[in-house]
């Protein structure tokens, strides 16, 4: 029950046991192919351009990145946590000019702010991400896809932690390029991690001066992989074993459909809340709207000791809970609850530990 | 049978399902540490820069350039097969100076030549493949690492399909830095990849005037999450299953010993040589001594069609034959002889199926 990775689903953890295929074989290119269909509908896209990269989270993020930042472009980061530090690094690695967009952890950006940045630096890229897990906070994306057409800009998101748990919708939206991870709410085991390309990201992919800095994130290779131009070319060995649980653990999460996950994070998290308010506990997020429902976090009061909470829950109870990340180390708890995890029993346990926690330290 | 992924060991497949431990949490470390533990027997390394890469051979080929390389650094590579390429094209986007020592796919370099190259360049980096298995070439590494000593230049070796299977020696052979793939020999499915840096490679990496140019290959970053600096620091989520079957791969090739490993793949590859012979079947190195063992390369005789033999041995026997790579596609076949593979059974197959392939086409 901490931010990640979940427990997978018991069909996908079985899936990682059968034989394995090639890389190159046409039963393995057809899972490929599978996964990609359900990555459409997760994304609600109709792109042809989705692939899931070979690596957790990280790998997809620097895959958008590396492909999408050239030498000297402008790029604007939503700075409000660890992704968007990690991308500010990233993006200075490969050369881009970043407006670091800095804001305190816990905090979200408004419309206007975001309009006016885009509006002032018209840079090549903005980024943001819709959850921040290292926060809990919810950034609203509303509008911005626009703003960025109006000024040349493409808009990458990161939604690792939010997809599936909360609406998104990248053709609606107008986002270009956004990436993910399996093992959140998809709930596969740490792996392959899906990544969508629009329109106008692949035509800045196709009109790079530059070539991509790193051959392993360079996508219109790993696309060629994907069959992105109608070809199957070898770029590298697929994480074979970790294709299949994907594959599986992608079946169960579009067989109970958008409409049904959103509802049951929402109601995970409003139950976790309800037992949580009642102790006494408060939100790290002041705006009750900017609360993410996937990764929750939890204001550690004053006198408390959250490590010992953390490992009272772990010893009698088996249930990860966890700190804080960067700044926020000491000042939160966050508990995650995605895909296979979010269940009314679960957030029962997490709350039994919570309350144990406390009165163990004479809090409650 | 293919050049690989090779069909990982039961254990290993079954150590997959089960349920994931915390990227972060104290036993998974200690998972991190038996795997090191391992691997410095298997390179034969009392080195402490041991670790694995999340994702097959090429994440790990790709670490030891982008970090071993900067910009302007001269890098001598030895390029007689697609691995030499890659690094070509590796060494070449992270702004390395590459000298391309291209030669014929099959042939091998001798002693006198890399010693020359390496006197005439002094390069910053020497680059060659143990095996490459595009073609089945071995390359004899003797000597090599004093010459670079000697001349400033840093050691890298590509064992992905040899280690294991054929003598090796980082320390003896004073190799500064190797990486492997964990779905050879080791026979663990496709993920993590196993990888060295001995002083002097760390020397250049602390050294370094430029950032690595990728995040995610940055080895003091992943170092740093393996426990080389005493310290475990949140990198990205590893691939927490893949760890589990490599660590069990490993178990049981370290208990089966270098010496017998060696012994078993050398019997191997002279059985599937006695037969392919007795067939009129020839290799495509011309050399005995450059013939590897754990990939085989076979001549296809004029007049036989490659494919029908491939598709023959698939769809009869279900056993994956592999055809050429690059320049030999189309003039060999590739048999892979590597770790579970590697049994007489297997040979005695593969043997079936090139009879009945060669018969069916009138060629036997």
């Amino acid at each position: 029950m901490g931010p990640g990775p979940s427990n997978a689903h018991p069909r996908a953890l079985a899936a990682m046991s059968l034989p394995l295929l090639g890389h190159m074989h046409p039963p393995f290119l057809k899972i490929m192919d599978e996964v990609q269909e359900h990555l459409r509908y997760l994304f609600q896209t109709d792109s042809k351009y989705v692939l899931a990269t070979s690596g957790s989270g990280h790998s997809a993020m620097e895959a958008c990145v590396a492909n999408l930042v050239e030498p000297g472009d402008k790029v604007i980061v939503c700075n409000n946590g660890i992704w968007g530090s990690r991308v500010c690094d990233m993006a200075a690695r490969f050369g881009g000019d970043v407006v670091n967009m800095e804001k305190a952890h816990g905090q979200v950006y408004s419309f206007e702010e975001i309009k006016t940045a885009i509006e002032t630096h018209k840079p090549a890229m903005f980024f943001c991400a819709q959850g921040e897990s290292s926060t809990g906070a919810k950034q609203d994306l509303t509008g911005i896809g626009e703003v960025c057409r109006e000024n040349g800009t493409l808009f990458l998101v990161d939604t690792v932690c939010s997809l599936g748990g909360i609406p998104f919708f990248v053709d609606d939206w107008k986002v270009d390029a956004v990436y993910s991870g399996g093992q959140k709410v998809i709930s596969a085991p740490p792996g392959p991690s899906p990544l969508m390309f629009g329109e106008r990201a692949m035509e800045k992919l196709h009109g790079r001066a530059t070539e991509v800095a790193t051959y392993n994130a360079d996508l219109k290779m790993i696309g060629d992989y994907w069959g992105w131009y109608d070809k199957r070319f070898y770029h590298h060995t697929a994480l074979v074993s970790n294709m299949y649980a994907f594959r599986e653990a992608l079946n169960i999460t579009c067989e109970e459909g958008l409409d049904n996950l959103w509802a049951r994070h929402r109601a995970a998290h409003e139950q976790l809340w309800d037992g949580l308010n009642s102790m006494g506990l408060e939100s790290f997020i002041d705006d009750d709207a900017s609360r993410l429902e996937t990764v929750n976090t939890i204001k550690v009061p004053e006198g408390v000791d959250v490590n010992a909470l953390i490992a009272n829950a772990m010893d009698k109870y088996g249930i990860e809970i966890s700190g804080g990340l960067g700044p926020t180390v000491g000042k939160i708890w966050r508990v995650g609850i995605m895909g296979y995890n979010c269940t009314p029993k679960n957030i029962e346990a997490v709350l039994t530990a919570f309350r144990d926690g406390l009165q163990q330290q004479g809090k409650l």
